[in-house]
């Protein structure tokens, strides 16, 4: 700043000329962006109140220059611990706590339009108010408030900020008499022993930190230290009174500007006109009486300092260069992209929170383990959809490889993956779900569901006993299920194991122009008899189930499950089935629809304090439940294009399903995967034990071979 | 098929022994598969019923080697020129055309399930039918009719098939009496006449494809050759006679199987029962009677031949080595990749079309040209979603590149895509969509859409200009323009130009929870005064309206544009957006399923015969039309997931709109760009011309400068 000093005359410390302060300047660490940054979206959100702040500075100590105000990431409020950020820095002689304040603005635009002038008196007229209330004498580091405008732009990492360190502007102003070298004004032995005095202060942890200070030296030269409030011992004696303090400045020819509000708060305070001031500072750490330097100013009481009203103007905004222009940084590049791309894809989520739904709790999605039984048309999508809620733990499951027909549709593979005969769909997804977010926690695990009535030979049990021993395994560990595969029978394991274990499973299933969501209900609590509260429905009686259950407002029955309104037990619908039923064949936009409802019924479930347990509700129904966050939470979400429409469903469970009844469950959990393999190699056996019309016999897989059949064939005759 | 014959004694060709037809083999080339896929595809659909096939054979040549009955690609059914493939393919000496039939099933066990005795025994009595019918006289051909079945699984290119050679069982069964080469049966004379004769027959187009006839020899050793028809000239004279067939067996021991049924012919129709045969064979493409055999069989008329349901048994399958199995050839490696993608991906929406919409209109998706403005959150998924209709072209227009929060919700981008600032958006999704799917041809425009109330320096005049009339000229060179930017006033131009051009315009909007997806009426016709039927509507009234219009069915008034039930010009909605109306904050969920509906409206929009002016169509309402294919064709489509519900909502036209109305159209028409630039400078024009409330005025942009602020700051004092 020696550029913008009005150059004084080698006579101007001699006489008395206008006192000049060397400004403060401002130097804030990367860290402390990046704790902003961290601080706005985890806790401001789009709060724009002022944050208060903690600078730190110290007393010039390395030749030629000056010391900076520094704002570290530890400048803001720790999140954890609220211990102000004030106190937890006391005692670091070379990190001298200074109070500021931080008024960060959502826009650019609200950035430019902050009323600047009135920001600056406002902190100005706290500085006035404390020292006239005399709580500077309490806590000297008041004296030195300062104040920080800035417009943090989360979205390009960049941050646009300006510094006010606010000074009193008293009139007439300050005139100064002399300015020389400590040493040249003190005895030798006065200087020795106010350096042994200033080093013992800074040394201490009670004192270090406390930037001003009155140095009393008495007739035996000897100096001591004494805090601002001991002001009133230090009048009664005849001693030589210095009112010192940590000077930031390197000039030989000024003082820092922390003097000009010190000096103000002696003359408005203790009513002195005639200062002699001690700019301390220091060389290799210790107390250095050559560069500290000793003044004698003179300050006059303001004309209209008794007026009620005395506010004196302030001034302080730093200059940049030569002109006030706000500062820019830029850290994008200087941060790891990753780390970039999970702030902002939190970003998003968290402006959500902030602005649509403050109780939303992300959280439970963030942390939520899901497990996709299917990664098709529907499992693609319902990634892609869990991935902008947030959600990073993803399991995979699928036994297919990608063909040809898949990239255009599963938005999740690309040609590539269908080369060489097609990477295999769980490994693949688990991939590339990395590559769109590397974040993502993903886990592809190649395996097919096993389905009852497709009875296995007995070479395979082994093997297919194994698979749903991991089905089992990767339910229990995961918090939600997503059945998105695309025939029935492969539903029922699954729908078994959840209900089993009250695990969260949300079914998707698609028609050519309509589609099904719905969440199962929880299963039955096999050891209690209130299982009983279950009544049969079928299809067609669940919509009438729904108009009584809603006046009588029972909630205490569960909720059905994917076959709780069959007819027939899950049954071998693969085989035999046309080209276009294996692909099964929906309107494109059929899937993606399908898919996101599904995430979105999972986001309700997760936000609602009843879980897997909360009762359906249907839209515009009484029960309609707007203290959700969300929204309500429907059991049965159905729709179709060919009308544009969609409607909300509740049925209850039946107590003949084959899945969730505690009739299968019971004997689940007595048998266990025996059970299971019953059900998959005899075809009639769930029917037998639920008393479900009569299973279609599986065509299971044959090997054409003829050698056994009788051939008319002959080629004599 | 040497280790399949009862290896003869030496004396067996002299005595009566039974007699051997070597077995005819089938060689398919690959063509034939591809052109049965395309076929499948095309035109078959899941139609099962049997296809007409020509095989092509010849008589035997060369040395060591039988002839096989050929499948190539021209076997199938021409579907552009319905000629039968017989006629088509006769007079080529080397491919004497067969008439077959194929049975090609849908799925494996379809496939597998087939009742082959059955069809064997349908074929075998055809070729009964025309002996008795005397047919086989006039197309001697139909002797060898053959039967494939096959299972073409064109999601894998793999196709499983099995031939038959129909051949009726006489009893009691033929003996031969003797076989030796046609040389050593005949004179030197008689030889060279029947070399010449034959040679003769076989180089004129219209015998050269028939493989059956009667050679006669008169007492001249002259040879003639006739037709089967000319049996009755045959009969009267002395000369002898030889009944020829184009043998395509090599073997010296055995006639090929042909004769097996001519000789049942013979018997059956013309009563012979010691038959003279000519299996006549070739060097060279020249008769060669050294390799041609020439023999004497015995058969006797079956007794049960004169009761009326005479049937005799059938044979015929075409062995795999020693046992009855099906053949198996696996296309995948050998095509294109790329292009497997496109025959897999066309196949879906071919099922589609087949299963559930036979009157679907895929070519007009296929070949619509649709421009995407914005490439965000919708965009993407609205690209995805037209790939899944099986739309090929796309441009997509877009000015920002892809941010670090895009790809959790921009499924076209991937973390790549962010580094080093990011890709443009317009680029990159256009580049990602070829590695989905290569066949697409798109192309990235990175362009801003200049917006009314945003006004330009001068300077930038004539870019801006350049970009308006860039869009203009993209708007009328595509056929769908979907508006997917996420500000309200970016939205004015692209509906103005779309609704001067009656362009198919389709518009979706997201809220936080809720959606809104609409598409535009055709635009004025600014000569006419029909477009007084409009009437102001405000959004408020739309719902009124709606019900209004559907009473009186008055379906004459234009439906509305996004801006119809506006009270406000679009304005500069950017300017001091915060940070989350900065990015649009919304469900998850939301896009994909916007995305989709507006996807899926085009679908019907393009499907409908009055496209951009049919009628709006509401749900449930009286007018909804199941009539069209893929159901109604709403305007507007409105849903919120708070409540999981949807609904379809009507609104016309209002004549004080800012964009579509006549008063602005007309402006438009008459002042073209000059219009334009008015309305993007100056915020309240529009407001002017249309009478709307007062626009907002623009904040535009402004850079920080202080420079020309008074700052009460000073050093000195």
């Amino acid at each position: 700043m020696a550029s913008r000093q009005a150059s004084p005359s080698p006579s101007a410390s001699m006489s008395g000329s206008l006192l000049q302060f060397d400004r403060f300047q401002s130097l804030v660490d990367v860290g402390f962006w990046h704790r902003l940054s961290v601080l706005k979206l985890d806790t401001l959100g789009i709060d724009q109140s002022p944050v208060p702040l903690v600078g730190f500075f110290a007393p010039h100590s390395r030749a030629h220059v000056s010391n900076h105000l520094n704002l570290l990431s530890e400048s803001l409020p720790d999140p954890v611990k609220n211990a102000s950020p004030l106190e937890t820095h006391l005692g670091n002689r070379n990190k001298c706590p200074v109070p500021g304040i931080l008024y960060n603005t959502n826009t650019l635009e609200g950035f430019k339009e902050l009323d600047r002038d009135n920001l600056l008196q406002i902190e100005a007229n706290k500085i006035l108010a404390d020292i006239q209330s005399g709580r500077v004498e309490e806590d000297s580091t008041l004296l030195l408030r300062f104040l920080v405008i800035s417009f943090a732009d989360l979205k390009t990492w960049s941050f646009r900020y300006l510094f006010a360190f606010p000074a009193l502007v008293v009139d007439p102003p300050a005139t100064l008499l002399s300015l020389q070298p400590a040493t040249q004004i003190l005895s030798a032995e006065e200087a020795e022993s106010l350096s042994a005095a200033c080093n013992e202060w800074r040394s201490s942890s009670l004192t270090a930190g406390i930037p001003f200070f009155i140095v009393s030296i008495n007739s035996d030269s000897r100096a001591t230290l004494r805090p601002l409030k001991d002001w009133e011992f230090c009048q009664g004696d005849q001693n030589k009174l210095l009112f010192g303090f940590y000077d930031p400045c390197h000039l030989k020819t000024n003082p820092g500007w922390p003097l000009r509000n010190f000096l103000t708060f002696i003359c408005l305070r203790w009513k002195l006109q005639k200062i002699r001031f001690l700019c301390y500072r220091e060389r290799l750490g210790l107390a250095n009486l050559d560069v500290s330097l000793i003044g004698d100013a003179l300050i006059s009481i303001p004309k209209d300092f008794g007026e009620p009203q005395y506010i004196p103007k302030a001034v302080g905004w730093e200059r940049n260069g030569n002109k006030l222009a706000f500062r820019h940084i830029c850290l994008a590049e200087s941060m790891d992209p990753q780390r970039l791309a999970v702030s902002a894809a939190d970003l998003n989520l968290k402006l959500m929170r902030w602005r649509a739904v403050p109780s939303l709790n992300l959280d439970v999605l963030k942390t939520a383990k899901c497990l996709l039984l299917g990664v098709g048309t529907l499992g693609c999508q319902v990634a892609r959809t869990l991935l902008g809620w947030g959600v990073r733990k993803l399991t995979l499951v699928d036994s297919g490889r990608v063909s040809m027909s898949n990239p255009v549709r599963q938005s999740l593979y690309t040609f590539d993956d269908c080369l060489n005969g097609g990477q295999l769909k769980a490994i693949a997804a688990a991939r590339n779900l990395k590559a769109i977010f590397p974040a993502m926690e993903t886990e592809g695990i190649v395996m097919a569901i096993p389905m009852p009535g497709h009875p296995i030979p007995a070479q395979e049990t082994a093997s297919v006993l194994e698979d749903c021993k991991h089905l089992q395994t990767l339910i229990t560990s995961h918090d939600v299920v997503f059945l998105l595969t695309d025939t029935r029978e492969s539903r029922w394991l699954p729908t078994l194991f959840c209900s089993s274990e009250n695990k969260i499973l949300i079914n998707a299933a698609l028609g050519f122009d309509s589609y099904l969501v719905m969440r199962h209900g929880a299963g039955p609590d096999v050891s209690s008899p209130n299982t009983n509260h279950e009544c049969r429905d079928d299809g067609t009686e669940v919509a009438l189930m729904n108009k009584l259950s809603l006046k009588d407002g029972d909630t205490r029955r569960r909720l059905g499950c994917y076959f709780c309104s069959d007819v027939v037990a899950p049954i071998d619908s693969t085989s035999n089935r046309t080209l276009d039923q294996q692909c099964t064949v929906t309107r494109p936009g059929l899937a993606p629809i399908a898919a996101s409802l599904a995430v979105e019924l999972m986001a309700n479930i997760l936000n609602h304090p009843d879980g897997i347990y909360a009762s359906g509700e249907i839209a515009n129904s009484i029960t309609s439940n707007s203290s959700q966050p969300l929204g309500i939470l429907p059991h049965q979400i159905r729709g179709t294009i060919s009308l544009f429409s969609q409607m909300t469903l509740l049925g209850y469970s039946s107590s003949s399903c084959t899945a969730c009844s505690d009739t299968v469950l019971s004997e689940f959990k007595e048998r266990g995967m025996d059970f299971v393999l019953q059900a998959i190699n005899h075809p009639t056996y769930l029917e037998d034990l639920t008393g479900l019309t009569e299973l279609k016999k599986s065509a299971g897989e044959f090997e054409l071979d003829w050698d056994d059949e009788t051939d008319d064939d002959a080629d004599v005759q």
